[in-house]
């Protein structure tokens, strides 16, 4: 990859956004059936680095927003994803010199690459959050003060929305009960920025580095590779693995537009520990083996398959699949307490404070 | 009244607006206090009369939208009102000339007249309906293709949000989903049109004609009146009575953002025929005895008070009120085949043709 995406990026980049999600976001592959033929009509997309984004730039990021497990059933079309922004460009009566993504985990990486080749915009290479999360609120670009609203909605009917919220909370909610009227999924336009807003709250590179990711756990499927797929997901995220097993249990229920749920994981080695088991809502957010807490949001705890490493979101997870559990820090803006109030465990309602994964030296994984 | 409301109009105006409303469109002496507040602060307002409206006058209706049994208990602020307005014009990038009523009956008929004092502009003197009706859909405008959308709703927190919908349906569906998650109450700017649409499309005359029947009324409860306050109503709007008794049941429940529910009324004289029933969604839409469907939708069903003639909103009746049901046509356009599509029983889930109660020759009431 060089300065532009192109279509043989997709599949890449979908599996290292699918790792950024977390177990949410929806399925990215689904998105880059999308953006390839995006990019195939369009041609490439120019990325621009964080750093080289000019400060009076007009960024508009673009995300779908609604429960995965409708998501992956129903794509947006083109003319969705451009309805959002050209109608959050036609209520500040500002043109976007820059697409970006608000989250580069699952679906939404791919989403803003579509954007960015209908409209012929330049895409800013990294995001607001450095993984996926499940509420609009929660991006770091929150966190420095950039609103939420105004926001725009558009829906596979043709609907279109704007909100001007008094708060952050108050876009999440209208803007998810709008969602959940319109058929669990819409596409979202939201956190308009200039370049200087963007160098103060995004997480650089993320996109470049999703591509890079996703090759190389594609290169460690080869023959010729002497470190397992999962191995290259640990060395790249410097992630913990938390248990390699089995799916033995899954429930997922699709509650105000979210999938939440839990799964089991039953540990193939030595099982008095009893099963892992993994609470999520859209995104994996806690992780936990008896009474102990292996690991919580804001920290990414991903699911991947034990022989290929592909990342299997939420959504995916089957009865059997053989995985491994992984651990791996977030930016750690995440870990200041402004964020822990924002999407720390104790916000999603569980009665914890956070756990960071650490890894333990000389962590093997064949 | 002459060419101008004035805060004296405003209890007149409340109660004709009352009846109507047909026992639906909020508890419009709520809605009047605000007025006169507003009136007496600001001075009259101007009302035009329908034929008078310029054919390129830029006209906003402005309504409260909700449950009326949240609305009587939550009163919007002059400024929520005049926001709904302003960020219509914001959107449309259009001044608006005129305020305008969509439904005559209840608080919608004072809401515009608060809007129209804070913006200094003046009033049509029509309205969209002739009467209440409980969707957004449901007015004469949009039997002549004036769409509900462009539509800007705005709540009591300072939460604005715009709409843009591919059909009237699609408007009152995330009209009412956003209305039920700002607290089941909101305010909404909507059916922008022109003078000339004005004409082709209001009810004329229906706020003077509210005024001038709440004076009939009050009038009618003086000594010298040789005419009760029932037989006014009966007179003036050309009603017939369906019965006069007690009621002894009532049972409501607020779903999906309704007042929905059914009241008994025992007759007083011959209880042969059993009770009337009465069913609504915040305004009566059927009146029933026994088998017999005596009116129905789009006709108006009102209950006044038995001695004073006194309108009553679903959501004040009580049990044992004294009470006369009374039966009024509707605008002769709604009984179109069009406008029963819109606004019939089968619309609103019941299977029965619209009934019309017809006035029976020499009438008496004492």
């Amino acid at each position: 990859m060089g300065d532009v995406l192109t279509a043989d990026d997709m599949e890449p980049l979908a599996r290292g956004a699918a790792l950024l999600g977390a177990g949410g976001g929806g399925d990215p592959y689904i998105g880059a059936l999308m953006a390839r033929r995006a990019l195939q009509a369009q041609g490439p997309v120019d990325i621009v680095s964080v750093e080289d984004v000019p400060d009076d730039a007009v960024v508009f990021p673009v995300a779908m927003m609604g429960a995965p497990t409708v998501m992956v059933e129903k794509l947006p079309s083109i003319q969705q994803v451009t309805a959002a922004v050209d109608a959050l460009a036609g209520h500040l009566d500002r043109t976007p010199t820059h697409v970006a993504c608000i989250e580069a985990g699952g679906v939404n990486s791919t989403i803003p690459i579509v954007a960015a080749a209908a409209l012929g915009l330049p895409l800013v290479d990294g995001d607001g959050m450095g993984r996926a999360f499940p509420e609009l609120q929660m991006a770091l670009p929150a966190l420095s003060g950039v609103m939420v609203s105004p926001l725009a909605i558009s829906d596979d009917k043709g609907n279109i929305g704007i909100l001007e919220t008094v708060s952050n909370i108050w876009a999440e909610r209208l803007a998810r009960t709008a969602t959940v009227e319109m058929g669990c999924s819409s596409i979202v336009s939201l956190f308009a920025m200039s370049g200087t807003q963007v160098r103060e709250c995004f997480v650089p590179a993320t996109l470049s580095g999703c591509v890079r990711l996703g090759r190389s756990i594609e290169r460690a499927r080869t023959f010729e590779s002497d470190m397992s797929p999962v191995a290259t997901v640990l060395e790249q995220m410097s992630a913990q693995l938390l248990i390699t097993g089995k799916v033995v249990d899954i429930v997922r229920r699709t509650v105000s537009g979210f999938a939440r749920g839990e799964a089991r994981v039953e540990g193939a080695g030595d099982i008095s520990d009893g099963p892992l088991i993994l609470h999520f809502q859209n995104e994996h957010l806690i992780a936990q083996r008896g009474n102990r807490i292996l690991a919580t949001t804001p920290d990414l705890i991903l699911v991947v398959d034990k022989d290929t490493g592909e990342p299997i979101t939420t959504e995916a997870l089957r009865f059997g699949h053989r995985v491994a559990v992984l651990a791996a820090s977030a930016h750690p803006r995440w870990h200041t307490p402004d964020a822990i109030k924002l999407v720390g465990p104790k916000y999603f309602g569980y009665d914890t404070d956070p756990v960071t994964a650490t890894r333990p030296k000389n962590q093997e994984m064949s």
